[in-house]
């Protein structure tokens, strides 16, 4: 697989423009749709698009954008592409908040589909 | 696999404290000998126990403690556990930086071992 780098920033870029455009639920539609796993920012995963859709609407901010700073893009024994993002993000008139975002993505069907990932702002202490 | 919680958890205490004491080369055992990968703060990752022990053992530090503030574990399509921690480190005197690493395991030959892993400090933008 020697185009996992290209695939994961292809990936990258249109999952975080597809985010910032809105509506961000339109997201779930790229993960697997039963199985696709999601923790955002605490300590239990959503799990299928559905679940996924609902937990990004209930999300309070209404603008959000976010920015790229370092992404690691791996292949992995399974044919599935593990890519590890850091960034910036702004959500409607918060101060910039830092972020990792780490995704873990198979080929199912004829597309490659998120089957788990986790975001995490990173909290300055 | 009901447990994925627990062996990421005991997989990353044991990681840490194995690092942290030293020599941090030592944990290199703890990757897939031929396939596992790391990508340490940078664009290349290296492939394989020995070629991560010698990367481990180029890093300039000489003492490091790493304290975890968040751990998420996801079991994966594969069978495999997707764990992304975020914390600080200190490494000698230097002050103390934050840091995401993302691990993914994978069970071969009795154990858990490391089949991709990617680290990364947080720049303060």
């Amino acid at each position: 697989m020697s185009d996992f780098k290209a695939i994961g920033k292809a990936f990258i870029d249109y999952y975080y423009s597809k985010f910032d455009a809105g509506p961000r639920e339109g997201v779930a539609a790229l993960y697997e749709p039963t199985n696709g796993m999601m923790n955002f920012n605490n300590a239990d995963f959503a799990k299928g698009a559905q679940d996924i859709a609902e937990k990004l609407r209930s999300l309070t901010f209404q603008t959000i954008s976010h920015t790229v700073s370092t992404m690691d893009i791996q292949p992995t024994y399974d044919n599935c592409i593990l890519i590890v993002v850091t960034g910036a993000l702004k959500a409607d008139n918060d101060p910039p908040m830092q972020f990792t975002e780490t995704f873990l993505l198979r080929f199912i069907n004829n597309s490659w589909l998120v089957i788990n990932n986790v975001f995490r702002l990173i909290l300055h202490g």
